[in-house]
């Protein structure tokens, strides 16, 4: 199986988390996003266990909620002390509904408006991630209108090439993201920082890119980011307290996919930091990453009901499911992978190819190309696809006018609603 | 201009259906969708007369709703007495909403559930679009049970590649739409549905694509029908009443796109249908056809305001804007050109290039590339993007956990809320 909360039950059912996923189905109704809450708490502890080991107490991991951001996941990050990268006026008013203490929340973004600034510091955002120098003066003057002081680290782009996809690499020089070191501009936006009364710069922060199983990118990054955070000790005097890696380690959707240790990969790049760290005689700084796919993705599948089955001679076979790109754009995006199941007849042969497409009026909705499924494969059947638990619910959309799947948590052998499934009154409740 | 409806007032604003847009920018914040209800009004007019002229008075074009869906559009096309295609029961619910008459309703999609079929007859849709087997089956248990008679179309794939983009080609044999001619399949779907007894068979359906600007795409499409109409004439005795052509006309989004004339293009599609009909010895059926695109694109622009500006030395401009692909997604998903301009330095001279890019964490969040606005482009700039008014709200998600922005109606120098911006509680309504 694709990941370790899925098993075969006796009955031939697809298991998640323990629990049938055709009687939870039949329960809630399709199309459905499953989140397997012991396995996000998991990974949660997977991280914190290696930032302590390798790099020491100051040392935390930071959710990035844009993943998957509802209620009860900063409850979840809350009561788990992970830091949250919030992205937005709505993740800062969600995690601070869910009780979150701000303090340990990171404001990320490449474009805040003057409004989101005084909406984060109404709301006791504990840092500003300043992607440009525009946010660097609109802080200082939101500040000093408050009498306050805002901690802020400055987003940097290192210049490094992540081997992943266009759509989501963003530490390369040429990017809509952060200053970039190698022009200079980075050393200026400091400079100018440094002189701000109203603004406390607490450090640095990059993020190279997502979806990265690429041997040494984080080292690379990390090294890059220290020589500059040693010429700026040089030559302002200004002693970097914390350093933010961002996030980006990849994730298993299919079985070609490699497994990747977060131990190990937290291990090397720590290493590779007190190694650079040691060279360039500098103090090694607290440690921040942002994990965010890693952290959900395994913990979510999908389940939709098959509406038709289509043997198209001489051509292709499609089966029709219930959702499609409204609830999961990642294939018409990007082409994602996924592993896809038939969750009720887990025990027969899967030798049918076929695509398994969306309902949307769009050529281009398609869940997955030429999978396999059993032959026996007809309307009413329950198709599970793994994976799912980051950017799905959180790229959702009502395309179609249908209405959004509701989260369901499974915990210990039970189960609960997180957020409620969309009703067509929601769809007009803003229609005058 | 690219749209008539776009013209530059005496203070260097850029104006939309006459209206000031730097104005409508402050009055109703950004990110803000416009729509001019005249240019639907006209858009929709221009679809009647072309269809009365050559077709007849029977003959009559069918919104595809999908394209910009919410109550007041509903309410526009029931006054100007046009049917609508529907895909699902958030449109359906909404028209009814609207009061529309859902007798003149086409109920489309690639798959209906049980529920979606029992919704639309509990709210008297007059047509079903059938898609495949499985649905003649469920529709005619279902209309048994309620003892009345369900009239549909049978949606079928002409074999017809339309030089389109990937994900709106629909009328292909290969595709995930409607039951291919060329296998047979067709024939067998037809012959089982006219032995249903509590189905009517009203006619016949396809959908070539979407964006379609080649020559004779229309025509190729109708003789396959009518070929296939005349054979089932001639096989089984049936008279084909309704013949749906779809929807597909294309749009111009930059001043490289050519025009299409609506009239001329129905006057050379009907000519085909003539002849073809008159070779085939059967009677001219009731035409109609689809626009949804058509009908609203043009009438829709986009206002945003202007964040930050970077200047990567040795690489690239990058201008970055309150919105992105959560309010609009057609760049990353199809690599979709737009016109975009400088609304309130309408003025100046237009040489600075740059990337136009969102405020989603998302390197692919982009509107634009290379585009040219004035140098002096800076924060709290607005900036507008044209031609938007089909598949940007109706695609629009919460990604980042933005908030979607209003859709504001003008009309004869005033202006409207037609749908609310969302608020932050919006977001978290279904959250338990």
């Amino acid at each position: 199986m694709i990941c370790e909360n899925i098993e075969i039950g006796q009955n031939g059912h697809l298991l998640f988390a323990g629990q049938d996923t055709v009687e939870l189905a039949k329960q809630y109704g399709t199309p459905l996003y499953l989140l397997d809450e012991n396995y996000i708490r998991k990974m949660c502890n997977i991280y914190k266990d290696a930032f302590y080991k390798y790099f020491g107490d100051r040392a935390y991991p930071v959710y990035a909620s844009k993943a998957n951001a509802f209620r009860r996941i900063y409850e979840i990050m809350k009561e788990e002390n992970l830091g949250i990268d919030v992205v937005s006026q709505g993740e800062i008013y969600t995690a601070v509904k869910a009780g979150f203490d701000m303090k340990n929340a990171y404001f990320n973004s490449n474009n805040k408006t003057d409004e989101d600034i005084s909406f984060a510091m109404d709301n006791k955002v504990g840092y500003f991630v300043v992607d440009n120098i525009e946010e660097v003066y609109a802080i200082e003057e939101e500040a000093k209108k408050r009498g306050m002081k805002q901690k802020i680290l400055l987003r940097l782009t290192p210049g490094i090439d992540p081997h992943t996809y266009e759509e989501v690499a963003t530490g390369k020089v040429d990017s809509k993201f952060g200053t970039a070191i190698e022009t200079g501009q980075a050393e200026e936006i400091t400079k100018i920082t440094l002189g701000k009364e109203h603004i406390i710069l607490s450090g640095f922060h990059c993020h190279v890119g997502s979806q990265v199983f690429a041997e040494d990118v984080f080292e690379r990054a990390a090294v890059v980011m220290l020589e500059f955070i040693a010429l700026i000790k040089d030559k302002y005097g200004y002693t970097t307290e914390i350093l933010d890696l961002g996030g980006g380690y990849g994730v298993r959707y299919v079985d070609t996919d490699p497994y990747l240790s977060i131990d190990k990969k937290v291990s090397e790049v720590a290493t590779a930091i007190k190694d650079t760290c040691k060279r360039l005689n500098i103090d090694v700084p607290e440690i921040h990453m942002e994990p965010g796919r890693s952290i959900v993705a395994a913990s979510g599948m999908t389940l939709y009901t098959v509406g038709t089955v289509k043997r198209i001679t001489g051509y292709k076979n499609y089966v029709s499911i219930d959702g499609g790109m409204a609830d999961n754009p990642r294939y018409i995006l990007y082409g994602s992978k996924y592993t896809c199941l038939l969750a009720n007849k887990m025990n027969e042969n899967s030798n049918f190819e076929c695509s398994l497409v969306g309902r949307c009026c769009e050529s281009g909705d398609i869940i997955q190309e030429n999978i396999k499924l059993p032959e026996s494969v007809e309307r009413g059947d329950i198709v599970a696809v793994c994976t799912t638990g980051a950017y799905n619910y959180s790229m959702a959309s009502n395309y179609n006018r249908l209405t959004r799947p509701p989260i369901v948590m499974l915990n210990k052998g039970k189960s609960y609603v997180a957020v409620k499934r969309e009703t067509l009154e929601d769809l007009i409740q803003n229609d005058m």
